[in-house]
């Protein structure tokens, strides 16, 4: 009965993934888009961009009026320091989360994520759960650890999520995947998160890993984000991949994780067309297959398209 | 006296090559540059912006009353089969070069390419120096070859194009480049382009070259180019490394390059940052650094503005 479930193609994936409408290819839609937003701005920068009942809640917040102002169809935040604008983004947050505002708080994590303006410069510290709320670029890293037969052939080690985890439970990961947190860098990210997700040393990824780029898209949550669905995601994920040999496997080291598998390069790939894979994974899967030549412009009709979306441009300041 | 000669960051370099403004980062500058250009349209997609002074030698051509349509701001071409497009083109193409109307024609190539109307269908054929004048997505091949030293190191075999060449001459090119010509697929190209160019044997690219993504960035050209300064040049280039041993030796196999030069890692990025590679060359050798780790996110402050922009999506129909 297999031939009854959906089956996805590469492109399909970008789509899930990259869904907010892009201003050079789509600019009726994406003007559509923008004028039911708005604009959360610092100076000429767009910081990320607000629904409506984002601003209302803004309106509605205690100390709103010292904190948030609004004019000219934007919304700015009050503060001369990151330490200032952090704590006035802290205040409106426990007040949401103590009024029960939204749900997507309910996912509180406990760890701050940092907003970049103008580029490359610290603007302020936000909690994870809350920067969907502000439509503001979050960051993480993913790594492809992999292992090359005798054949040369390609084998990826693919953990599957705990199926009791909230967001994205039971789907399939990248071996290791995580957000960066105020105060670290991306490989040291990559570090942490291969000891606590995947129990592998720190000598052996500082040895091993390789930078190879980065993904970036403009994801409209689904509602296996947890939360309201519709928020704004704008995200850098970090791409490392990593070769080893057989001596090394991966195994789970916090409850993230339920298991990790040793698949076959086709075995994945219709996994991903089959919708298993947490779809943003699916995606640095695909940069992976291009990078290998597994997708190539011999084999994959919508190439083109597929490696541009996969490294979309924002209009806001970046790390 | 090295100091005296400006240097260019990474991100210089991409600003040449990529130096038509963004509609998502830039929208007054982009709308302001769409303000002179016309529109060269088919139904609801776009083909490419003309210049004025295309638009006024559309309308002064020989037949243009038969093969040009001249409303609503757009222009279009008469024609319901590719090959009566390509026909009627040959004609302009023909009337303005007989007349000495642009520049760029007289780098006449004798070499047709592909447009593609709707995505992926061959819309028609034109005369390859003449595609700049349509701003047309053009096409092409490059591959890094390179060899990796017993430390790991790697060093990258790097022509210098014929000072003779009218078009960069003098300046460093990747190992093997060219022109996508109607009827070839990309690795049909480069197995043609690593024989003339680079001595290269057909089973050597076969067996080893890897395809490992495409870089897109939409040019203005610049003098050197050839022809008349600002002529719009969206591009794609599909990209390709080879790791090669020290038996294998790229020798020039045509007039286009006088010399290859087998290079560490330092030399090549001290001359790209002096500015010593064709552009879109340098571009391309950028992406494969930070493939391999070499520029990452660690050391090259530019990075996600960098890696986007390697890859610019593109508001036209594409191969």
């Amino acid at each position: 009965m297999a031939g009854l479930r959906q089956r996805f193609s590469n492109l399909d994936i970008i789509n899930q993934v990259d869904g907010f409408p892009n201003a050079s290819t789509h600019p009726a839609l994406h003007a559509e888009r923008l004028s039911t937003l708005t604009p959360f701005t610092h100076g000429s920068y767009i910081l990320g961009y607000l629904l409506p009942s984002v601003v209302a809640a803004l309106k509605n917040a205690a100390l709103s009026g010292t904190h948030w102002a609004f004019t000219n169809n934007t919304v700015t935040l009050a503060g001369t320091s990151s330490s200032e604008r952090s704590a006035h983004i802290a205040a409106t947050l426990a007040a949401w989360r103590a009024a029960g505002t939204f749900a997507v708080l309910k996912c509180w994590r406990n760890e701050l994520y940092t907003v970049y303006c103008p580029p490359e410069h610290e603007f302020l510290h936000m909690e994870r759960s809350a920067c969907a709320l502000f439509g503001v670029v979050t960051y993480g890293v993913h790594m492809t650890v992999y292992t090359v037969c005798p054949d040369a052939s390609i084998k990826l080690w693919t953990p599957r999520r705990n199926p009791a985890k909230e967001t994205y439970g039971g789907l399939l990961d990248n071996t290791v995947a995580g957000g960066m947190p105020e105060g670290l860098t991306p490989l040291e990210t990559l570090v942490k998160e291969s000891a606590e997700e995947a129990s592998l040393p720190e000598a052996l990824v500082r040895k091993n890993a390789r930078s190879v780029g980065c993904v970036s898209y403009f994801y409209l949550r689904h509602k296996s984000a947890g939360g309201e669905e519709g928020l704004l995601q704008p995200e850098v994920e970090y791409c490392y991949d990593m070769e080893v040999d057989e001596s090394v496997v991966p195994a789970p080291g916090d409850d993230e994780v339920q298991e990790f598998n040793l698949w076959g390069v086709e075995k994945v790939q219709e996994e991903i067309a089959l919708g298993s894979f947490k779809p943003n994974c699916a995606m640095v899967l695909i940069d992976f297959f291009i990078r290998r030549g597994i997708l190539n412009p011999e084999n994959e009709p919508d190439y083109i398209e597929i490696v541009s979306r996969l490294h979309r441009r924002f209009e806001f300041p970046t790390r």
